[in-house]
């Protein structure tokens, strides 16, 4: 969602600045190891009211940052993932709530990840950085949030990856979260998702440049990384969606030989989401972050039921899907609010109705906007009752 | 589907051979383009009666050949890609019916395609082989039935690009077809098909090997078009049978750590079918033959109105789908059918409900199976009264 530059004022728009917290206590990870320090770059909106009740923490997707909303210049056209949705007025309202996003730990946008300086060889990390789980990312945010002085969240919320901290939140914190908001996610990803992030990894492996990940002093894996985003890219769409943004149609109007080099109009549009992930995304994060959303799974991480694994929450959920979603088809979600529901949970779920697949989470979406701020409001309301 | 070779004795199993039909003549492709010489690799099974009415005609998918049935040697342990349908008793009937299968152009299996020697150079064609459609696939096999002496075809059936070479068999040449057997197929790919395509073809460019396809002399593109083959194979299986066959299981049962490295159940069989691939397929024929299933466009070919397609076709049509395939969905099957009967033509379909996805026409279907040894009784009586 570009602006217009020519309506640019300083007035109608947000300029927001990345900030960063180091902990030199570091984290220890799941399986073990120490990573110290870490660094989290996180942003916020809005303004922390005094009893520190109004505080949302946002998680972002696999390729997301901790710039959600906003500009970080005049002249910046691009506005944070999820501006549409938090802003004064929107459904996170900025008016009302302190947001606050950060960037995950194995990420590349600010963060401690693979790119980051490795403190004990002076050296990019690369392949030498731990793994981390979703789990851990959710722990380094836990970081974040004591830092900034606040005891409890008003919520926690995401789509996708983002979705699945959000869940995580209410597990690992269950006296921090008044209310999860989980949209397009799953308690653990399927087996067609596993195979779609490995063949994404495939590509960047065989990019000559990958060298085991050991490229930043050479040339990027550019060319696997851009294939990886094109893979997912198809992922993220409905084929209803794709059938009416792109159909058969030919990028070059005038094309009508149909040779080995005519370019449909849905090739160059995934080439091109290729080619600009390139530019912000690092290739060991994609692996990394990958690997971190394939081993996700709430149900192995109690014991193999979903039932218990929700026994001792105290958050009230808003559960959102999408019907065309089929990368975290809406079953996935009826999953979650089942098992909650027979735990005696309180749940709010939706299933709308979009052509507009796992992206719709991203996208313009009134019934999702209103889900979200009525189900704030109500909790807001409870909160400081 | 490998026979248990304990069991093997000469008597139980039909050893067939790989026959060549050359025509210095050569064919002019669509695009206007001469090929020549055209050699057609093909098999046949069963008996060609003496009125040569009983004579069969399948068509390979994109990664099939010219073996589709029977074994090549007391040894093979590999029968041909569709010998489950095809042989004594079985839906192709060859105590009855006489079973032709050839290597489509463009393929590697036998037939002349981009791995073949180009006369005017004294080396392989690579990417100087021409740009061929689905039309001049079937262009090729009318010279080879010609050939074999047969004036009219009692069928011509196959799955997926087999079915739009069924289809375009009843278009391109209606006097020779009497009846058509058209099985999870389309009219024309879908744009989420073509984006498939599309990075299967990218992971074959990306490979250092590909050298613009001048590899014969050199190292092949295995890893690219491991990639591809791994890439189209989970668009093969639909995401329940994923689900059923693999789940979140790792592949070393004892793996319980979720490390970068872990692997899961999945991912080891996607990558043993990529090997497996690169061992009989040609990464130009992979780029050649997907193209070709791009452009296919029946509606396209007969100014826009698919209905009008099909006005002067006049064969009898068995048209089958399947509920779990979102490669070629059913809907594009229902969309065929529709435009048939819009003009009045005999068709049969059947919506196969199955786990199996794309793949079910490969695998055991007794529905399948039933259904097209009744057609083809029906159609073989019909046309000896």
């Amino acid at each position: 969602m570009n602006r217009d530059i020519n309506n640019l004022t300083k007035e109608n728009i947000t300029i927001v600045e990345t900030e960063y917290f180091t902990f030199g206590s570091g984290l220890i990870l799941s399986n073990g190891e120490k990573l110290s320090p870490v660094t989290i770059a996180y942003e916020t909106y809005g303004t922390l009211n005094s009893e520190k009740s109004n505080a949302i923490l946002i998680n972002h997707a696999l390729s997301g940052s901790a710039h959600a909303a906003g500009y970080h210049s005049i002249n910046d056209t691009n506005p944070g993932w999820w501006d549409l949705h938090i802003g004064p007025g929107k459904a996170f309202d900025t008016n009302i709530y302190f947001i606050i996003c950060s960037n995950v730990i194995g990420g590349c946008s600010g963060s401690t990840g693979p790119s980051s300086i490795n403190p004990a060889t002076g050296k990019h990390y690369g392949p030498d950085f731990p793994m981390v789980t979703i789990s851990d990312m959710v722990n380094a945010q836990y970081e974040l949030i004591k830092h900034l002085g606040i005891k409890k969240l008003l919520s926690v919320a995401g789509g996708s990856m983002g979705g699945m901290q959000a869940l995580q939140w209410t597990l690992s914190y269950p006296e921090m979260v008044n209310s999860c908001i989980a949209i397009a996610t799953s308690a653990s990803l399927s087996a067609q998702g596993i195979a779609f992030n490995e063949v994404g990894r495939q590509a960047i492996f065989n990019d000559p440049s990958w060298n085991g990940g050991r490229y930043y002093d050479y040339e990027n894996p550019r060319a696997g990384l851009s294939l990886a985003r094109m893979i997912g890219h198809i992922t993220y769409l409905s084929e209803k969606h794709m059938h009416e943004k792109f159909g058969r149609k030919f990028q070059d109007s005038g094309v009508r030989d149909k040779n080995l080099s005519s370019e449909y109009m849905v090739e160059s549009y995934l080439k091109h989401q290729g080619v600009k992930f390139v530019e912000r995304f690092d290739a060991n994060s994609y692996i990394y972050i990958t690997r971190a959303i394939d081993h996700f799974d709430i149900k192995e991480d109690h014991g193999g039921s979903l039932i218990s694994s929700f026994e001792n929450v105290t958050a009230n959920y808003l559960i959102i899907s999408f019907t065309t979603d089929w990368l975290y088809p809406s079953d996935n979600a009826k999953d979650i609010v089942k098992a909650l529901r027979v735990n005696g949970k309180n749940v709010n779920y939706t299933d709308i109705v979009t052509d507009n697949g796992h992206d719709a989470f991203l996208l313009p979406n009134d019934i999702m906007g209103k889900n979200i701020s009525n189900f704030l409001k109500n909790e807001f309301k409870k909160s400081i009752n």
